[in-house]
């Protein structure tokens, strides 16, 4: 069954608590609180689905996933605070594997200054963990992305395809020159908290962090915001490493690639020179990739322009290393 | 690797976040909120470990974790709000049957007016599903399993070893007199959420859902409050059937056989005929099984009395179809 089906099917119409803001359909949810809400978000990571023992020693597993969960924190503008943990543990697994992916999950939590408050261990065939974590932010400053305008721009941070750069080199055990800055990208992630942070003085924003590529990540700002998107498929920022890699495969890891947990948002054409300035204090690239478009058909289409011709950017969703396509519910 | 050993290893010595007021070490985990507090659990399902095909249809999986995952909140006071799933998916899982997973979780939502918020689907070799459930409790109406006292009674909802009777019964094809009930005590456990929220004036109550069998339930309210428990074996509630039963198995069952998701508990003796009156409104049995004693060693201790004689009651954690032990982190 596709996935992409089953979220469909399953999404409630309604919702039953009054102190419910945001269901499924973004990055994360988010909870009414008291003074601030409560962003909620949940993130799988299976053995040979999403890593293999050669792609991702331990440390990285544990450090990668809670990096991943962290980036649908940053991408709701929010401040990651607690996660809880359910690793089911094949028999054979040794106690220092164990300890050391939980030294990676450490590493981060402290950088974040977050707890782990709970979670299940459970033996089973296959190592997969699932993390649950939990963010504050203040009402006004939430980010979600239905929030695209006509007429905004369109940017994101960061260079892309990096990760899935990184990820070549370690199956196929090639070495190129910054070798390990890309696997680095694939391995530990950045998430873009402090950006997002810095930026949330800035009135509106849409914004999704770059899991599952841009081509999915646009296309999912469009739909949750009934607009048309375009970009230009020159202006998409990536390393210089990156263009020497044939074009069938720069494009595929730029579009489709993901992983590389960088952001991608639309702003009012205003406040374009203000995220520039933030991303220069925090030493991030800020680049404007396209713009926001009223929308054309009764579908909302994502485009892209090449030299004179412009085309739909086909959304095939973000496939793993076993080729399956998955989705956030 | 024991998992006992790897919770000890990985448990924070002290949390980063002011809001945090529980952490790792009882059902639930607890945040400060505005006028209320948020109670968060995780909970893991995986296949040919917790259950199988043979034993649990998929309409109960999905009830039966998500009614394990509210049985969490209700052991501490809470009212279950929210969940989150995270499903890995076989690629031969039919689509009829996820359906039927998910019809399981949205009878129990619906029933207890809850709203699935977010989640993620992955492909993968084993069918496994993690919930995390939100829960709110107000300050004084939360139970940990900590506020056992010395002279408290202990107590317990219902009848124990059902739920592992009729595990039996499915595996091995038997039949007797109420099959069904002992089957739905398995598939479709009743969390005692009602009860403790009408309970929630008593002052003082340590309290613990009935996952792992008793013999681990009252180790952990032990450890927790630092005090001696003793139960009785011949007062231990049981059902009829389970009398006919051989009396190894019968005592494996009351004990260990865990998974009834009934509440065990301590409270002051002047409230216990308060409580039975709440159990009658309820139709809810509830037993005096023992008392609180001080700490009579340097460790700890839950002794059972038989006849004349006092045993240590052993804790051997809770076997699972596989054979596996594990626990909550």
């Amino acid at each position: 069954m596709n996935e992409f089906d089953y979220i469909r099917k399953i999404k409630q119409p309604t919702y039953r608590q009054s102190s419910l803001i945001k269901g499924v359909g973004d990055d994360a949810a988010v909870i009414r609180g008291g003074s601030r809400h409560i962003v909620t978000a949940v993130d799988t990571f299976v053995e040979n689905v999403h890593f293999t023992a050669k792609t991702m020693p331990p440390f990285y597993i544990g450090y990668r996933l809670l990096a991943a969960n962290i980036s649908d924190i940053a991408a709701m503008g929010a401040i990651p605070k607690f996660f809880l943990v359910s690793i089911i543990i094949p028999d054979d697994m040794k106690q220092d594997e164990l300890l050391e992916i939980h030294k990676g999950m450490d590493t981060l939590a402290k950088q974040y200054n977050m707890d782990l408050i709970g979670g299940d261990t459970v033996s089973g065939e296959i190592l997969s963990l699932s993390i649950t974590i939990i963010g504050y932010v203040h009402d006004n400053e939430v980010r979600y992305r239905s929030d695209a305008a006509p007429n905004d721009i369109v940017f994101v941070t960061g260079t892309l395809g990096d990760a899935a750069l990184g990820l070549h080199l370690l199956q196929y055990d090639k070495t190129i020159k910054h070798r390990s800055y890309f696997v680095r990208k694939h391995q530990q992630p950045t998430p873009r908290v402090e950006f997002a942070r810095k930026a949330r003085k800035i009135s509106r924003m849409a914004l999704n962090d770059v899991s599952d590529g841009i081509a999915n990540e646009l296309q999912e700002i469009s739909d949750a915001s009934n607009v048309d998107i375009i970009i230009d498929d020159h202006a998409i920022p990536i390393s210089c490493e990156l263009k020497d890699v044939q074009l069938a495969k720069q494009n595929e890891w730029k579009y489709y690639g993901g992983e590389d947990f960088e952001l991608v948002g639309t702003i009012p054409e205003h406040d374009f020179d203000t995220l520039q300035q933030i991303g220069k204090e925090l030493d991030i690239q800020v680049t404007k990739i396209g713009n926001v478009l009223i929308k054309q058909a009764e579908k909302t289409q994502v485009f892209v322009r090449e030299e004179n011709t412009i085309r739909r950017l086909e959304n095939k969703g973000y496939t793993h290393l076993s080729g399956s396509i998955e989705d956030e519910i």
